[in-house]
């Protein structure tokens, strides 16, 4: 097991960290330290850059390892669709480090309005802009809402958070667009009592450190949102490591740079190369690529290991991947989510407790169930959010300030 | 309340977020959140950079703030005795991101060992010097112990954590030297026990990236550590801000930059301005100055309180600042502590519970009580630490890996 971190991320409760309710070790635990009963299981924390298909070698940064069987699981990173310049304006959420930027530049925002004198200035340091409306993107504006609207309500003099603006652009005509029609209806109806102002069929078309600049499909006017705070929730592309198996195997990727396996996961002309998880493109039986989900990737981690011991036990494996999928959910704030199992659509309050139990029987391997259901019961019933932290090296306080610094 | 941080942080468990035991969360609160119910009170997170003596105005990175009266409680950093190039090499224990960087740089350590293959470069990374047995030094020697002897046990394949070097590098005759001799004795033979090396009488001469050069007093041989993990725990220098109050008042200031302050704990001639804490020096009926701790800096804040308080409603204020010592105490590992409570010394199993209950009840304003015990309950008594985690911005593995790639 190669990992350039030291951690396993329970990324479906990444947001959580971003919006102060928990701490980065609830959602995470070292590797060696999951892995330390399976005796015939090495973890090494090195960053792998590329791979020798040839001498069937896996090349690291300082050094290489010799395989047999090789499983490609990096996952993806998000994409800023051929504008890394929006990056340092617009951070994403795949990382504890980009939870925890996000987190301080969301706190830091509050704190800067709470000093700013220029109405305008404060209005838009008061406006938050989430690009995306997908799950992360929805769970992190109903999450913002309850910080403005509830956690910091009696901690400032000079501003009050209610005031804060939390905008959702979403390109697509709906929140949660890839849920039934009916579902994502009750998804907008939960974002409006938060307040979250939606906006679809709206893209994102300039971010830079004073403003968002968008427009309205079919629309020619653009529309300019003076912000400091905008969080990247839309794009999505497969590790870059996919384009490297890809290059040394000819094997084929899809739009996002995922690469495409076969029925058994492998990577064609490679039966001993595997691709799982958010980088990898199945096609399943509609010929439609699977979600980029963490019950794909879990499933075929389990379909991959029955594969490897069977091989290295010379027995013969002949089946083909075959995604179950059990539902999926989202949630959008305090006792609002929504779920879909098979094709039961469920919403409110019984969706938000499915959530509950789900997420806390999942997140044992990470950190002690009873410490999360009490941050977790803090943050929901005393509204109160224990891990508000700005950390960072240099505490910048006032961007336009440090700015106006470097130019002289 | 103007600090350049939105968070108050309990240092005396600063080294329980350094070796992995706590989350940042657990010991820092934000400090508008605390003030909340202190309708008079205003927060503001800015960083102050000078004082306007004359004008009467605390001067911001970007802007100013006038005062009737001005209290100075920066606190103290480390010094390094003028040898700031040791600072990468040797992090200190100060801030949250200090005790996270050790945290990564320890952990990250056994992950390097358990690659290396040459014996003596994984001796070197699974080698940590802690310079300085006061209180922090001793404290962090423990729990590194605990967590090499116990913690990391199972977790890894080709090293023995157990292996690890716990080296405690004391200027002066003993550990803890403040306390008493026998109670210094005591705390030196938990060390023992728990396989720390403490050197007394000994010196740090040199510190670079892969070793510590140490002399022992009195003898001329200097000896080379080899080591990639030194962590600083040795000298306080006051904040900058005392030097900047100094210049600007004509104060004089202590060895470590430290303000002289008089009884009722007003600068020389400046009866509008108190300097309280670290970085204040009072001295005592007995001539010597006060120590850095906690419990004076509170009463010394609970002093001015009164004073500012009279004052602003032109009452007399005359009391001199008397410190009552109601004890101190350090903690050396699983159920070992020292305390000294008046002239009574207590050891042991006892003083680890009086520990235990002291900070349990001084931390409820930072976090849910009930979670800290948790934690605490999981690595003190399943010897597992949940915040094991290694972030950074770029995670880079081998120290030398990377500094060859920055020569070449």
């Amino acid at each position: 097991m190669v990992d350039r971190r030291n951690h396993h991320l329970f990324q479906p409760l990444l947001y959580q960290v971003a919006t102060g309710d928990l701490s980065p070790a609830n959602i995470a635990a070292p590797l060696r330290y999951l892995l330390r009963k399976q005796t015939n299981c090495t973890t090494i924390m090195a960053e792998v850059v590329d791979f020798d298909i040839e001498g069937r070698k896996v090349i690291l940064r300082d050094g290489d390892l010799p395989y047999d069987y090789l499983v490609v699981a990096a996952g993806a990173t998000h994409s800023y669709f051929g504008n890394d310049h929006w990056e340092p304006f617009a951070p994403g959420l795949k990382t504890i480090e980009g939870a925890t930027e996000i987190r301080s530049r969301v706190l830091k925002a509050f704190e800067v309005a709470e000093r700013e004198t220029d109405p305008a200035e404060r209005a838009a340091w008061l406006t938050f802009v989430i690009v995306g409306a997908g799950p992360t993107g929805t769970e992190l504006a109903g999450a913002l809402s309850e910080i403005s609207n509830h956690t910091l309500l009696h901690d400032f003099r000079n501003i009050n958070p209610a005031d804060a603006r939390i905008i959702l652009i979403e390109a697509g005509p709906h929140a949660l667009g890839h849920y039934p029609k009916s579902l994502c209806e009750k998804a907008e109806k939960s974002l409006r009592e938060l307040d979250v102002e939606l906006q679809t069929e709206t893209m994102a078309i300039d971010i830079t450190e004073d403003h968002v600049m968008t427009k309205r499909k079919g629309e020619e006017t653009e529309i300019r949102i003076p912000t400091h705070t905008v969080i990247w929730a839309a794009g999505v592309a497969a590790s870059p490591l996919a384009k490297k198996i890809a290059a040394a195997t000819g094997a084929t990727t899809g739009r996002a740079g995922h690469i495409e396996v076969g029925g058994d996961l492998t990577i064609k002309g490679h039966p001993e190369i595997m691709a799982i998880g958010d980088m990898a493109m199945f096609l399943g039986p509609d010929e439609k690529p699977l979600p980029g989900l963490a019950p794909v990737a879990m499933q075929q981690g389990d379909f991959v290991g029955a594969r490897i011991s069977a091989l290295t036990q010379r027995r013969p494996f002949e089946k083909t991947f075959n995604y179950k999928d059990r539902g999926s959910m989202a949630v959008i704030g305090r006792f609002r989510a929504v779920a879909l199992v098979g094709t039961k659509q469920i919403s409110g309050f019984t969706a938000w407790m499915i959530w509950l139990v789900i997420h806390l029987m999942e997140i044992t391997l990470f950190s002690s169930r009873i410490l999360v259901v009490l941050q977790w019961g803090g943050s929901f019933f005393l509204r109160n959010r224990s891990a508000r932290l700005i950390t960072s090296e240099t505490v910048v306080l006032n961007n336009r300030a440090a700015a106006t610094e470097r130019a002289a």
